[in-house]
């Protein structure tokens, strides 16, 4: 499909409920990716493989999610020069994400993780694509196309809104 | 120099303080950039154009530093499908830095901002220039001694340390 | 109805949940006002529209609610020199309404936002009505007979407290 | 001069480090106002009386300014149906300044306060007058040509570093 | 019943939640108590006139708890010079409680509240006896059995889980 | 002098920059205190003797201020049933006082600590100065004569700024 | 069983719900412990006894788990110079566990708390048997065991990712 | 000197200035330890080596200090079964020391850290210290003796400030 290629992996299976979303997301938007497991604290020798060989088995970007004390994005960045994407998951044992995030945002000059918002995969999902998009004029394409989506979405519900009075809209969650 | 070019971006002059380290990192690291003011709650017109005429004005990524509730970062993504850099600014009217990186960080569904460390600017540089190592092969390799420098940097202050004594150690700030 | 008019906007249609309380509570003052869907971050154009015509279009105040990096009252308040009430919306992905309640109020020196508690609605309505009642005696009228019903509610409950024992009181929540 | 007419208030002389702003502001949008100290804790019958009234008295908005456990904005706004502005200040007492930002924001439904960013007295005294700017068109125009200022002055200070570099520019704190 | 009497108030009914625990445990140590609704914002008047006279109605304590800008205990305590315990209380527009901690914690120099822990109204009634215990022999009392019930109380279920295994352990939540 | 006596106890002699306001203020309301050094976690035996023997030794209340996991107001609490008035004092090492404030006022149900604000050593004392007031009518005439004096003292610098105008009021710190 | 012994132990009956955790993964890695029931507040006197008699009583670690104003941990660490390790427990009356987090770890130079993450009681009892590997190698062993079970469970869920794609992948909570 | 053996790394000679009270308690109580800079995110192979290799080059125990988003603490316990110690650095570029305190203590089920203080690395040494006492009797004794004398200089502060006055008292910092 797509000129690049995007690498998805998270700390265990439960982070799948969160990082699902990336891949939904760059699958919408046509861009080829990877996604497994890699454990920072109970596979760091697998984790030191999969980030030294990143670049050259052919990926553009790793998106990594970790919750509570998240070393995985941070950890993963230290051993390629690949943009890493880190995912702050909300996980069962966080302190209401504090944690996750300010483990993975605040890195040391030298070695950036590219944070986006707690259980914000999908966001990842894009931002990895926006990096393909640099050259890959397809990619590039879908992104304006999924912007132009969101922005119609957002007018229909107006419509809406204008149309029928405030109390006949559909409250969503 | 790059194949591929920056814009850095931020809200008043005040904010050079932090962002220079953008700049300068690029710099070491031989990649285009070109450094300008832009304030979403001040100049919000010049906001849009800038943002809107990003891609085709042969930029690869913005680096976006803002300050208290900053909305310079989120914003310049609502009008773009570049990827976008937050800097995070501790300014002097923040609250310990936390309305930055919240305001930055937190972005809806559909929008990313790739967040870095609060008064991370030096990093923001860095992913930048990882970036445009995509397609750039020089960008690549600066980064890879870049990486190095930093490895030999620690190894001799490991040496230092362990051959004199912690008590003769300079102790840095 | 009043001399005043009132516009409530917020970024997606999930936010009627909070915002229909402003919509509510100007009824009840009899205070005009329209609501309508506006996103900052995907339809900006739109909010600038918006923004830069309310004064002209009859409003005296602009109702503003949203979530997460809540960027849409401080950049309606970049595009006007109305009053903007900014309402923090403790939406689903955000970190327990602090990003909201930051990214609202410690917005930079020269462009305001009137900020009221999180998921504070009720009082953005509220407080809209008091800024029509310096030129409308009829709002000013029915925010003191507002007062007074709260005032005469507490009495009742005291009352009823006083009379029967805490323990046979209703306890709402 | 202008027809409106506000209060600024506040709990010490100490606070006029941070309370001037708003004097000084509303000076240059020429716009009339009162300033005094009226402490919640101190003096709570005097804060009454001059809460009862503020508009029989000929006030359009209240400015009132407090730092920790601040009661002031809240209890004047128990008093009084007119706009009540409240400015949280960062008092030496204060934790980081949290305790005044959630003692003044977080008013219960009925009881609104619109709060500005932490030590924000300058953004107080410009939503003020635009507050007044519903039916005084001086105050309007003045805001506008500060919003025009404001603008000019990011233009200038960009067109500077554009032309003589980043390294050149005076890097203001 | 006890010489002492307390007074036990409360901003709306919906706080008896909470409040009824200093109620309970008042009557355990028999102490006399008087339960009302007053609140800061919605009846100031009633608030002034009732801590204003609150010493010659023969109290030697007032327990006031409130919710979010919990301005009722540092207000009563502007008006009289009596102890005044406050308990914050965790109401549904809180921000996680942190607002009724700080606004009721956080008073300024001259105007203490001696605050309890969130929702800790139960410690409000205790603390209260152990004030009156000072010049009431029966309160002391009363308050030295209720310390050994707590002790034997916990002697009795670490008996219990020695005895049985943990794993036999009924699981109080 | 009064008819009861305070006790003000502290963990370390560097406590004293604070906690000397609590003394302070007891002399200049004329109430009896003993000072001294106890320490919860350095000498937690002399801190049982201390706490065990307090009530017997004539004390009607103790005030004690500890920083960072401050352990010893609640630990004083757990071996007597005098008031403990605990003052969270922002050491040198703390996380902005939020660990001495939290290891305070968070006491479980049954033990209770009437919590001060960080470093609010001189409410302390009022606090003490109250609840003597409740058997000591010198101890209230002395509290109401202070609370006048503050209100002088609000209402003085009231009129200078009326008078002389807010640009020539002395701003303190 | 092992060579080291652990206590374990908690300030009421609720807290099994946490602390269990430790006492399972001892069980698991054949690590000899007792379990009771030790309340600081409540039982000041048992506390300092347990304490005092840790060490002759053959302990070679104490795990001491708390919520709220978790003095419990620190206090035994008072009266002993074996390590201790301190569990933060989220109890009901906490606030988000910021309280029971902050007790525990921000314990004064001298008197250390060796602190896991909050309710991490089975981290408590892994380091616990770290301690003991040091002299007892059967713990070595285990843990060494007991890390490759970590380490196969994570590769096996990575080849069934994998092997089945993420979409059929079971998503743990 | 002593039968255990310490280690003692961080991730920069910046950290010398916290990280070289760990050392000087060591020396004062004859605990043998070895000093040096390992860095996770510039030296992640180097930080590999020595964690895999510890125990078998005969440390008991690791002191790892590290500031910001800290990962080094909690990846070299991902490399071994000794204790690790966690000392959270408050760096300058740190959010006031939370994210340094989080990325250490929040670790995931398996994998503990022994977290101390913020900048505690005075208790990490002594922690250390107490792991060595099960095994070797030297250090249970001077641990006694370093208890001892941090009661006695408690003592005597107390016994001067009783003497003198605590207007004499010395005000340490």
């Amino acid at each position: 499909m797509s000129k690049g290629k995007i690498a998805i992996i998270m700390g265990s299976q439960s982070d799948l409920r969160v990082m699902s979303e990336a891949a939904k997301v760059l699958e919408e938007l046509e861009v080829n990716f990877e996604l497994t497991i890699v454990s920072a604290h109970r596979t760091p020798e697998r984790m030191m493989e999969f980030a030294q060989s990143a670049r050259k088995n052919g990926f553009h970007a790793i998106i990594a999610g970790a919750g509570g004390a998240a070393h995985l994005p941070g950890m993963v960045a230290a051993y390629t020069t690949l943009p890493v994407i880190g995912v702050p998951v909300k996980s069962s044992n966080s302190i209401d994400g504090w944690d996750s995030v300010l483990s993975i945002l605040q890195m040391p000059g030298g070695v950036p993780v590219a944070t986006v918002a707690l259980d914000g995969a999908k966001n990842a999902g894009i931002l990895a694509a926006q990096i393909i998009s640099n050259f890959d004029d397809k990619a590039a394409k879908k992104l304006e196309s999924y912007k132009k989506q969101m922005k119609d979405k957002v007018l229909k519900s107006a419509e809406e809104v204008e149309a029928n009075g405030w109390k006949s809209a559909k409250v969503g969650f």
